[in-house]
């Protein structure tokens, strides 16, 4: 039997709430498995370790989440550590994210069925369709350039930020979005989104994608895209962008929140932050470290009401197995028991929803039908 | 009789289209005015200017930019100047908007009619009343700071470009967006935009903002907003964010496109990029040199054909009224002139419209009826 450590970052806010629903369901894959044991290992983060030891990443947390195969996250930050507090969460998720090497982040923004069409804010036409998948670099560009404050010496009243990206960096997360282009079958498009018209690095993104694609992946079709008509595309015409969008750290923080509301269920989307290339197409994926958390934030206005979709984090746990544990049947299995609980009785399922889907089932409640379905 | 001087940049693909149909309604406003006169001067730019002169901004047409008291502009770029261009239309813009000062760029995202509430991509309710305007600071951050390209020396496969901003260019900008918030009765509330938890800029950003708006405008009411999640929000409940939506330079770029395909007739949106800070609220905003041009770019699918919407150059020209030459009365002619061709019939009006809003008029029959409206 094969043991894995999986490290569990509860979270703040509703976090605790739906990572519980998700380690539930992890350890049900587990003890209904006889070929492997997941180790589950929660450990402080965030603003909850603020409050118990004064900073957001324990040395202890960050030795654990490097000894793990994966780790499995909930939303971190809150009102009480906002932005006038002296020690914030984000300082220790940019922290983990740098150490452990996590550069590409994964998230997907496609209907987890098409019952819940009526959940997006388009036009049922304009929205049918829409699959994106936006992999996002994560440890480069300007959140991780040199910086200077206003408030230092010599110019006070001037502050700087640094966008920067070497060619190896940009190679990398290529690669990441071409594995993942061909994972699926035919193969996905893939859009890369820079403003080369404007930006020097922007340029070298634009060159190094193309080489890289041309050269190692001539099977797969991209385009490039400036990142304001992309913003622009996405609303006007979604569907444009269906496929793989590739795109550095600041673009892809903004086009991944931008396309996780087209689908209208922000509390059913997942997303993986990996650290290695996977070397080969899915289902084959060479499992490496990554951490797993929904997209949605820690929503303090409806935590402990018991009442948060637990549905992201659950998926979560799919792209897990999947990705960082190279466990591609129970990831498969936990997708379709949540396609099951979510569809509605006329295609067969339970059509039970949380209050964000205009239903009135309980955090638990979704998590009890889902392991049940397991 | 005061006179006028308006530099003329058709531009390319549609643009010369467009521009015909404003030039014919600044012409009407100047010869049924018995207190000024415009007069109209075209120069060459852009793509056009590329062709001619072997560059997109000539000295002659710089100089007659910076002599005028407004400039009214169509978009640039087409294929034939693409990516891979030695000489590319964009450097000419970015150095006439750096040369000039005009470091208020103001795009307004609305209904100009209900009757149009239809080519919307959103759902019909969540897109009801949306009424936003985007006041992007233009001539600073990432576009203007020190950059390197990867293929220079010493390091080669590394490119880097800084967003940089002083405190005076923040102040600056947030009073544009103040004096705009202002001048709507009841005053705007103001939305302000950054990345505070990852960028020095925005740390300066937000202490500036909030400093001058509580300091010189303490019957404001505003908020602060990372962009990622405003860019969610725009599309999931845009009138979260009605009002004035004040950024840097990249963010507003990314969020007034994004913007401007919310009311769904992008064909319609004017914009206007100012040098000056008005000083005082409208109608009495102080006249400042501007440069005005429609929200949309230069279609060259469509270019040629006569089918291309001028309603957003059009009611560029109203802005150029208005900021530029402190015509409030004249600018408001058009606007209402506008209003009536577009709305239905049954609203007392024409209801004519462009192929992009479903009817059939060509560009000159619009310009045609609103000529005639005023
Ligand atoms: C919390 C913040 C630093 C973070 C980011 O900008 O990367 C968040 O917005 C995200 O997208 O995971
Ligand atoms: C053409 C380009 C440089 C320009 C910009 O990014 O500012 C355009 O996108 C705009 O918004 O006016």
């Amino acid at each position: 039997t094969r043991s894995f450590r999986v490290a569990v970052l509860h979270g703040d806010g509703i976090g605790p709430e739906v990572v519980d629903q998700a380690v539930r369901v992890l350890q049900m894959v587990s003890d209904g498995s006889p070929d492997f044991n997941l180790q589950l290992e929660p450990q402080l983060f965030g603003g909850a370790a603020i409050d118990a030891t004064g900073e957001p990443l324990p040395a202890s947390t960050l030795k654990a989440c490097q000894q793990a195969d994966a780790i499995l996250m909930g939303s971190i930050g809150g009102p009480k550590w906002g932005v006038d507090a002296k020690v914030r969460p984000e300082p220790g998720l940019l922290t983990l994210r740098k150490t452990l090497g996590l550069y590409a982040n994964i998230r997907p923004a496609n209907f987890a069925s098409e019952a819940l069409l009526e959940y997006t804010p388009l036009r049922p036409d304009v929205a049918r369709g829409v699959d994106m998948i936006v992999v996002r670099e994560l440890i480069g560009g300007l959140y991780f350039g040199k910086r200077k404050e206003a408030s230092a010496e010599p110019d006070i009243g001037t502050a700087w930020d640094t966008m920067i990206y070497s060619e190896d960096e940009i190679k990398r997360i290529t690669r990441v979005a071409a594995q993942i282009a061909l994972s699926a079958n035919p193969p996905l498009e893939i859009h890369s989104i820079d403003k080369a018209n404007v930006l020097a690095c922007s340029r070298l993104w634009r060159k190094t994608v193309t080489e890289t694609l041309q050269k190692e992946y001539p099977q797969l079709k991209f385009d490039h895209n400036l990142v304001d008509s992309a913003a622009m595309v996405m609303v006007a015409n979604p569907n444009k962008l269906n496929g793989v969008i590739l795109t550095e750290n600041l673009f892809g923080d903004i086009l991944s929140d931008q396309s996780s509301v087209i689908p209208g269920s922000l509390g059913l989307l997942p997303s993986a932050s990996l650290a290695g290339a996977p070397s080969k197409p899915s289902p084959d994926f060479k499992p490496t470290l990554g951490l797993y958390e929904p997209i949605h934030g820690s929503a303090p206005d409806i935590a402990g009401k018991g009442i948060a979709n637990p549905i992201g984090t659950i998926l979560s746990t799919a792209m897990l197995l999947r990705y960082s544990l190279g466990l591609d049947k129970p990831a498969m299995l936990v997708e379709n028991a949540v396609r099951k609980v979510l569809d509605l009785k006329s295609n067969g399922g339970f059509g039970l929803r949380t209050a964000d889907l205009g239903g009135s089932a309980t955090t638990e409640e979704v998590g009890d039908k889902i392991i049940q379905v397991l």
